[in-house]
């Protein structure tokens, strides 16, 4: 079935013109090729074979397997840090909504374990106690590619002490997934716990379409398969040459243009909360993939309509210093809701009363493009046609291969993350004892 | 009783110096001294006279209207949006966590209607119709300063076609809080609804010790009395006109510092997940307050250790343009967590086994540090002693005076937002089809 599809619309009075769209297409044309070349002989070697993952070969094993390991479980815990969870959150919180009263009986409960944290930890755990029985009941999945992820393995220790102080049968119940041969995966093997594979080649944040994210989506009732026809055709879109029919390349000529007018924030601003998630998730993707050699964007996330209360008066009126990506969603839940007349407020609601209330949203979008164009601030206009598995497949590979592209611009490495490396080996000083803690003086 | 201290610490080796912060204190002085004339002539006609809610002689009256009102009452929604929600939701999300599985029984629940969106929307009306049985049950919180506030009249209305339909008995279920003599003050008079004021002269993002937090806080058994005294005592403190015992100012100067050496991004990274919310008041604060002129800071929220997997990357490899305040939490949570060994997993814990995950936590936080420090990335840090009332109480108050102290400094205005009309006005006319739509051509 043909896509929905997603678009992108730009404006070409800022500067930011066909022609420099044009030009930047040449510059990439031999990458491009590259690309085609890794698709067609299925070269799995390259930290950009991501985009193979999408041929889907793995769908059907994966959901058996995630169908059967969340049949007994009501909770599933998800175990995993930056690119082993954001992906997952960002489509899982995206299409089930931010409000969760009363909505959990109908999926299996969620927890997202991102974050070491004691008093979250001692939460989790007080509700495990309260909710479930047995461990037949809870799924563990324990995500980390290098499988040495500290605030992982933390999380995983202070479960299983629970899981093994409440009885025996319980290794069926977690499922990890990391790369072939790490640590990790030898002590998960030796232990008998379900194993899948992070593919070596592929970098954290740009394995959503892995195991990584369909595992744990499939055993929470994403249609994966929809989630995969979409990031396809996208893929495919961007691998096109002629750059007017490549929104990735335009993406990527846009954030290029941007950098070289001094705009160095992007502002990805989202006309509909429930994609708060996705903000994070792309804020890792362009702020890790692209902060190198003294270059890089800073990522910000702002909501419609909540942040114009807040941000828009610095974008309007402060230093000229940011780029937007506005991002809409076209179209209108259901069921509509309209204002209704009401005597006793008619005054205060006249303007807007009998319309529906996403028309009214849509007016003030409408409104906010105006007034960045009056005001000649740079943007660029994300539509994705409605919320759903196959729009959340267009619009991450969209910005995965835009990201790539802008870092081949500039000639950076989109995959590797070499200053994060170095928190992690000093923790582990100061731990042992080996060096002394921090000092104002 | 003594408050336990919220700590501002800094290093100057950056070129961030005493030196400077005393030339910044002597600039700062009459300003300082004008703050101590409005509080000591109690004159509620300036903006800056929002130092004088915190001391507190509604606290009696709003504590006890509030126990009536949720009396009956399982959930309290509030409508607000910008400064009329997010101190509200900053104070109430930071002292009772994130994780809210299993939680609701134990206080009201609530929902914050902080966004005009349709599926979200229908879900809260859905929830109702499942969870309450009257219309007694609900209490509806209506804030706006202006009283007309497109999104917050959206929601009302359609909040108020539903009870409507369930019954007749429910104007006492509302509680209207707006400016004096707003439209919607005499409209909630009319109609007899209970009403609370707005300062005229505090604007939205300061307001959040007037009864715009204080009654819902107080509905929601926070403890106002202890968050009040938090701020009087940061308050008092940072009109203190010796520099150096003016954590207000040393912020300011900061900031102030940070701008003229072209960091325009001030990363605001909050090492305890809780705090992100607080990250969202604090963005507002900034954003709003200091954009203008051509003048601003950017502000950003990290929050650690997940965006060590993320924005750390950008902040240590990319462009220079950062300056960060770091917020850590001082009172480990209790109880307290340790690694366990575990003879499986002995091998991939070894570094840590044994240890107490806040101590793990903490030696992240200090390495980080190090790393800044070493690296020559500008920061500052505020430790809170704990997540309380009154630490909060200090922190809120803090960011306020900073703000409007590097307000002084920049000479613009700390409390209009004459941008953020802009958009409105033109979202009406577009609703009442005197503006074509916006178009990419």
């Amino acid at each position: 079935m043909a896509s929905k599809n997603l678009i992108l619309n730009y404006k070409n009075k800022f500067g930011f013109s066909d022609k420099f769209i044009a030009k930047t297409g040449k510059h990439l044309l031999p990458y491009i090729q590259k690309l085609k070349k890794i698709l067609k002989e299925k070269d799995n070697q390259r930290p950009e074979s991501f985009l193979n993952l999408v041929e889907s070969q793995i769908l059907i094993e994966i959901k058996r397997l995630a169908y059967q390991k969340i049949k007994e479980a009501k909770i599933l815990i998800l175990i995993g840090i930056g690119g082993s969870s954001l992906g997952t959150q960002a489509i899982y919180e995206t299409l089930r909504g931010e409000f969760n009263f009363g909505k959990e009986k109908k999926f299996p409960q969620t927890i997202f374990l991102d974050k070491s944290n004691v008093a979250y930890l001692n939460d989790v755990l007080n509700f495990l106690k309260q909710q479930t029985k047995s461990n037949r009941e809870i799924l563990i999945v324990l995500i980390s590619k290098s499988g040495t992820t500290l605030e992982s393995l933390i999380n995983f220790n202070v479960l299983w002490q629970f899981l093994k102080r409440r009885g025996t049968n319980f290794k069926n119940n977690v499922v990890v997934i990391t790369e072939r041969n790490s640590l990790l995966w030898q002590t998960a093997e030796k232990e008998n716990f379900t194993l899948l594979e992070i593919p070596k080649a592929v970098s954290g944040r740009y394995s959503v379409f892995s195991s990584v994210g369909l595992f744990p989506l499939a055993a929470l009732k994403i249609n994966i398969q929809k989630l995969i026809e979409g990031a396809k055709t996208m893929r495919n879109k961007c691998l096109e040459e002629n750059v007017k029919d490549n929104p990735a390349l335009i993406l990527a000529a846009f954030l290029f243009w941007s950098q070289q007018k001094g705009k160095t924030i992007i502002d990805n601003f989202f006309f509909e909360p429930n994609l708060e998630i996705l903000g994070k998730w792309l804020r890792q993707l362009l702020a890790e993939s692209l902060g190198k050699n003294g270059r890089g964007l800073t990522p910000t996330v702002s909501l419609g309509t909540a942040d114009l209360h807040s941000v828009f008066q610095l974008s309007l009126a402060g230093p000229r210093n940011k780029s937007t990506i506005f991002v809409f969603v076209a179209q209108p839940p259901r069921p509509r809701l309209s204002i209704k007349p009401l005597p006793e407020f008619k005054k205060l609601i006249s303007s807007f009363q009998g319309k529906d209330v996403f028309e009214i949203i849509e007016a003030v979008y409408q409104s906010v493009k105006n007034v960045y164009a009056k005001k000649k601030l740079p943007f660029i206009e994300i539509i994705l046609p409605e919320i759903s598995e196959d729009s959340l497949g267009q619009f991450l590979m969209l910005q995965m291969m835009a990201t790539i592209f802008l870092a081949k611009l500039w000639k950076i490495n989109a995959f590797n993350q070499p200053a994060v490396e170095l928190y992690k080996s000093l923790a582990r000083k100061i731990l042992a004892g080996k060096v002394k803690k921090f000092n104002n003086d």
